[in-house]
């Protein structure tokens, strides 16, 4: 796969953390790196200059969801889904697996594919792996990821072997049905939170030779710590030259901690969906704008950060725009949002650029309350 | 009042229209001017940086909606409206009286003030002129508007006599009550749809001195030739020094034979609330980008408009985030309605300095279809 090579510039010496670059079409991605996500085309409450000025090097947009509507059609006349929504940079699209499976009653996994129904209007439909490479094709990320079948947690080993010899036969399918050479196609690790499926999975996967992984079924309501050593278990067998994607997570504590075990990749809807609803991440941990303590702060969200909306408005005036249900508030606790776990990863390779992820990450969790 | 003096630099040869300045705490205004409506301390869907993007000069907020949340004195706690929402360029506030008014089954109006419920929680509140300018002075904006009773249309005789009689008294308590000496208090002519009370209403707040006059109880559904006519008879009793404020009325048409009948100031929630619907405006008049005919077009919004929007996305775009409840659809079609207004009144004001209004309003008319 020519158009994404993959350099690590430099290796922690105290963990797996690494610092590299990640080349692609729409230009060249710093990792470790956290992407926005833009389920429907759009990063929710965010414009593309907005997402530019956080530096936001790519995001990742949700085959399921544009695959319903507006359809990877009508997104392939525009050109595909750069200029359908004026975002220059890097994209990586999901598979909607995930999606596919978190619909639970409403799906029939097979081994030619998945049937289901729209969460919109309840129409049926069937996607296969060649299917999904279709679709991802006509949307046209830089990346596009392999069909999988993700198991819940928990999950007997049974299933969960199930879904991961599924997901190694469909992978190898996905492979051979994508022929879109502008775009790289990751394969997905799967195997629940059984440490021999995982191990079998990321070497089955990497005799394959993905131009880089994912690492799915993680987060998905298991205890950190089970995650952090599942993470720890499969580094050793993944590539070393190819970057490692670990799908769905994105709380300032886990970027951290799957940064030292070797990640290089994230992302989460999370810093845009808690936004919404009026919490936002500070140095000190999260922050519940809408309680009464803070109408009258004049200070801004973070007193650390120098974002945009730290540096212009209040507490007392974002929390009156979130109860009022403005969507003035959306925006302003999204942008900070996502600009503290951009700016993070920023520090981090910054931290891993000279030789000091263990001093920063020890600073970062001397403050950081993430459950105060 | 010292700090609201209005200098006429040019009136039209053929219409009663009139280039300004209004010099105000808070900068220089030049007329004829829209002011966007910031409801709730927020222009829907818009960032302050955004509205001075699109040329903003002068915005307005409600008194009823901040004396309700987060309550006037909060925000007297803020230093006043301009810090609580950080925008340092001019602000009117309105009195509330309209939408007191428009509670109509909710609120009772006696001689002393307006007893009414709240629309969020059914509390009783009690408003009298003195109160309201209390409200006014502690929300700071640099124009204050006069407590008054509107009437509805269709409305018989003596109860408009009535409610313009109440006014009047009101205007004048409003004016002994108010004290602030960096805010500017408007009175505002009533009279329903009769001729002889509006010239009467025009005439006894003319003597009594305001820097500037509201015409209120217009555009609440009565056809537009009516409102029209009824501006051209009030006009020669309005004073010819002083600026006129046609109180919410805001589409394109309305604007342009507001201000050949001698109106310098506008606002309406108009513009940003289509845009929230998926409306649109364009040179060749309102656009429904919610069709399907819409989906798979390329060209922007309005092919004769250079705002960001119009530059950057297509209509199948952004009937796309219409389509799907994303904010940024909201944001973007607010952002170009709002253009669209202000960019008008640019070249209104522009065609005044250069002997050109007529022509200017029957080229605009040529293509623009209220209508359509």
């Amino acid at each position: 796969m020519l158009n994404c090579q993959f350099e690590v510039h430099k290796r922690d010496a105290n963990s797996r953390a690494r610092r590299g670059t990640l080349h692609l079409p729409h230009g060249d991605v710093p990792t470790p790196i956290f992407m926005p996500v833009g389920t429907q085309a759009t990063v929710k409450a965010m414009s593309p200059r907005e997402l530019k000025e956080i530096d936001t090097r790519i995001l990742l947009s949700n085959t399921y969801h544009l695959f319903l509507r507006p359809g990877h059609e009508l997104i392939r006349g525009f050109g595909g889904l750069h200029n359908f929504m004026q975002w220059d940079r890097p994209i990586l699209t999901d598979s909607g697996g995930f999606q596919v499976f978190s619909l639970s009653e409403m799906r029939k996994i097979r081994e030619e594919g998945v049937e289901f129904r729209s969460h919109l209007d309840g129409s049926k439909c069937f996607i296969t792996p060649e299917y999904d490479m279709e679709i991802q094709q006509a949307l046209g990320a830089d990346i596009a990821m392999a069909f999988d079948e993700c198991s819940p947690y928990p999950c007997d080993y049974d299933r969960a072997k199930a879904a991961m010899g599924r997901t190694h036969r469909w992978a190898a399918r996905c492979r051979r049905a994508h022929t879109r050479e502008d775009q790289a196609l990751f394969g997905i690790v799967q195997g629940a939170f059984y440490k021999d499926l995982r191990i079998e999975s990321a070497k089955t996967l990497a005799d394959m030779d993905f131009p880089g992984y994912g690492i799915g079924g993680l987060s998905v309501g298991e205890p950190k710590p089970m995650m952090y050593e599942l993470l720890e278990e499969i580094e050793p067998y993944m590539p070393q030259d190819k970057p490692r994607y670990l799908m769905g997570v994105g709380s300032p504590d886990c970027l951290l901690e799957g940064v030292e075990r070797g990640v290089d990749m994230f992302d989460c809807v999370l810093p845009t969906r808690i936004a919404r609803n009026g919490t936002v991440f500070t140095h000190h941990g999260r922050l519940v704008i809408r309680n009464n303590a803070y109408a009258r702060q004049e200070i801004p969200l973070d007193e650390e950060c120098d974002c945009y909306v730290c540096r212009t408005f209040s507490r007392g005036y974002i929390r009156h725009l979130i109860k009022a249900g403005e969507i003035l508030g959306a925006r302003l606790t999204s942008y900070h949002n996502l600009y503290f776990l951009l700016n993070m990863m920023r520090q981090i390779r910054q931290a891993l650029e000279e030789d000091r992820f263990a001093a920063y990450k020890h600073e970062f969790f001397e403050k950081y309350n993430e459950n105060p």
